[in-house]
């Protein structure tokens, strides 16, 4: 039977891109996720996404308890993005310790941080 | 000589993802940009894209006259993914006429469409 997942075009490697963006609009994080976890996200009503570095099924916080939890899933006109509104636990969503992954910005064709560390990342993850 | 363009992780294929966002947060649109192309967003202050279906540069608004002026370029921690802040000229960012390519929404697990039509596509696209 042919159902929500099926409407999504999966990449060659059966991912398909996402977007994590909270309620305010601040976007924190860009990942995949495949079929497997995009049910899971569902189910679960947190982020789950496929690690591409270690080929594995990746849920959001697992080790530094920075969850994800869905507000909403949406996709676009070619259905082969994925666009979640998320609450970010913890309000760090950067494994550098940050709020958001997109700390770098422009300026002068040079890349400055302009974001702070907000918890050391060795305090995150302490396994 | 090194330069900005060169810290960015190109793909394989020698692209990179972008996501467009407006100054209020709303994500309008996902694509791909190659280094000829994101060269050109800031030289011109207007998003210039690559097209994968077409293997060309794309001018966003080129047709349409829904360019996308450049407010702000970020990447992320991994530097793999550009964020742009851009203002959308004609408030409409998707060929299917709507202000965001984002309007399908999960709802009891059907994708629903929750944001209307601003612009018949026909009356966008008259070349």
């Amino acid at each position: 039977m042919s159902n929500w997942l099926d409407e999504i075009k999966w990449s060659d490697d059966g991912l398909v891109p996402v977007i994590a963006q909270e309620q305010d609009g601040t976007v924190v994080m860009f990942a995949f996720m495949n079929r497997q976890s995009l049910q899971l996200t569902l189910d679960r009503g947190e982020a789950v996404y496929w690690s591409r570095s270690r080929q594995k099924l990746w849920h959001k916080g697992e080790e530094s308890g920075h969850t994800q939890k869905i507000i909403s899933i949406r996709t676009d006109c070619d259905k082969d993005v994925i666009l979640l509104t998320i609450e970010q636990v913890g309000g760090i969503a950067c494994h550098t310790g940050r709020h958001s992954c997109f700390y770098n910005e422009l300026q002068d064709e040079l890349w400055q941080v302009v974001e702070p560390v907000l918890k050391d990342p060795n305090e995150i993850y302490t396994k």
